[in-house]
């Protein structure tokens, strides 16, 4: 983009997730949603609208998503949110002694000077309740994510897969099909071919003025959720599912596709074979990174970049000082 | 870097250029040594050393560089300092009517929550003397920089170039070298090549504590600066010369062998040219930029990276409390 107004949005997500003991507390029979209500608030979001099945309630934010089962919740949040606020709140409405265990992530942000909190001041709060470590998966330099862990017992089951799809930089033309005014849930949907790809998939989304979409999915416990911020010059789209989306990557990647992404899998033993059969050799892999954490979750983390083909132009800004991206 | 501690370093640069009417003010003859510690306290650096000839005057700061030229000015500040201060210092001292023009580049940051300014707070206080344009080369998800130049009739001398590589993760072996305990600064300019490189030049250089060095270098008017935070997990090592170091690249990135670097020139015509001479095909170009500011200089920029061969550990992070690097 040049010539243009920029108007920014910090899309990257920080995520936590809690996991519940199931004997002494069920999350989908004992809490209210007045309660997940109250949780969300206290990161700055709120819930826009929610769908559910026997085994899993997924509620639509302002900023992201909550998935709640019957042993644990997931929350997602962007923007300017403090997720480990709803975490802390979580804990002294519930108490430490139901929690089996406590996992956070936090993105690298593009305007961090705009964010209510570092990763730094998110971990010391949670070290008020729990010991923990925190590694970096990634540069510091390029993407990069923190990941805080709980210092305890417990022990990831094999089965808990996790997959992120991070991708910056998506095409002209897919930015523009999706900053076009009067898009609906269903041109969206049907752009990211999202009922081809899910087929048993309940869907509840949600179209932002004046751009920008957010979309939860879920089939049994089975979830998936998309956030998209789709302005030219920070451009960005995260998907988050226990779906393989490493085997879903080719058909997302062609829709978008974005200059650069990110891969992140949490025990996904057959990364890099599954990167080597479904990434395009079009992109260049600048970072790999896996690691077994202290709880027993495997992680890969990849960042793959398209190799720059032509000369292009700067970014003009607008400094008019109304603008929330300088 | 796994299980050491982070010590954390801003070494991204802000620099601001300021060009004199030379028969309204000169300098060298009008301007004492004392006020120029005056406007670099003014950013909060301060000067540990300088050396002069007959054309140029270089400063060695606490936090980078200061160059005085009979008609113009050249500072670089690095850490958590605010260099437009020293602008405005400059500004209110000497007057807008002895100043032929002004610009202003700011590096991204990794660490922008712990700044005193933003880009966008850098400029508005510059607008209070001046109009402007700003763009930013570079994508926002990766290395970038932002530049300011002041909207008026000056228009850039085609001989005047620049040449900036600012090299990030450098290899194992060059951090060890650049982090061992006594080095002297001999040793880094030999570890460098520096005297081999520039013969001709007289230095002026520093070894911080615990690590870090910076080196001033002049010959004539020719100038060239080094800046080296060398600490695995955030190494950052920048140049900045008016001779040109996309020549000079093969033997600095031999010695440092970076996981990625920029080049970035003004009135530079041959950028493309010399870039597909000089940068080993080793390194894959994932952004390219080019354009003719307003006041005429013509800008490029560059990213190149080192495709990932092997998985690598994450970086494990300090959570005591006492790390600003998170």
């Amino acid at each position: 983009m040049f010539g243009e107004q920029l108007l920014f949005f910090e899309g990257s997500e920080k995520k936590a997730e809690v996991l519940i003991d199931n004997s002494k507390l069920s999350l989908l029979n004992d809490i209210s949603d007045e309660f997940w209500a109250q949780l969300v608030n206290c990161c700055n979001a709120q819930i826009l609208s929610s769908i559910r099945n026997d085994v899993c309630k997924a509620f639509l934010l302002s900023e992201s998503s909550l998935f709640v089962w019957d042993d644990r919740f997931l929350i997602l949040t962007c923007g300017e949110t403090v997720t480990v606020k709803s975490v802390e709140f979580f804990i002294e409405q519930v108490g430490m002694d139901k929690i089996e265990h406590v996992i956070y992530q936090r993105k690298n942000e593009y305007f961090a000077q705009a964010q209510l909190s570092s990763f730094g001041d998110d971990i010391r709060l949670l070290s008020e309740h729990m010991s923990g470590n925190a590694c970096r998966f990634g540069e510091l330099d390029g993407h990069h994510n923190y990941v805080f862990c709980q210092q305890n017992d417990y022990k990831a089951d094999d089965n808990d897969k996790t997959y992120e799809l991070l991708a910056y930089q998506i095409c002209e033309q897919a930015s523009k099909k999706l900053t076009s005014p009067g898009l609906s849930t269903l041109d969206i949907r049907q752009f990211l071919t999202l009922q081809d790809l899910l087929p048993n998939f309940v869907f509840d989304d949600f179209v932002f003025d004046p751009y920008g979409y957010s979309v939860n999915a879920i089939c049994g416990k089975d979830y998936l959720t998309i956030h998209i911020t789709p302005q030219q010059g920070s451009s960005y789209v995260s998907f988050e599912s226990s779906i393989n989306l490493i085997v879903m990557a080719p058909k997302l990647l062609s829709i978008l596709k974005p200059a650069s992404f990110d891969l992140l899998s949490f025990n996904e033993q057959n990364f890099a074979e599954l990167t080597s059969e479904y990434i395009s050799a079009e992109y260049v892999n600048s970072a790999k990174i896996k690691h077994t954490l202290d709880n027993g979750y495997f992680v890969c983390f990849a960042n793959y970049i398209l190799p720059a083909q032509q000369y292009s132009k700067p970014t003009l800004l607008d400094i008019s000082g109304e603008n929330n991206a300088l």
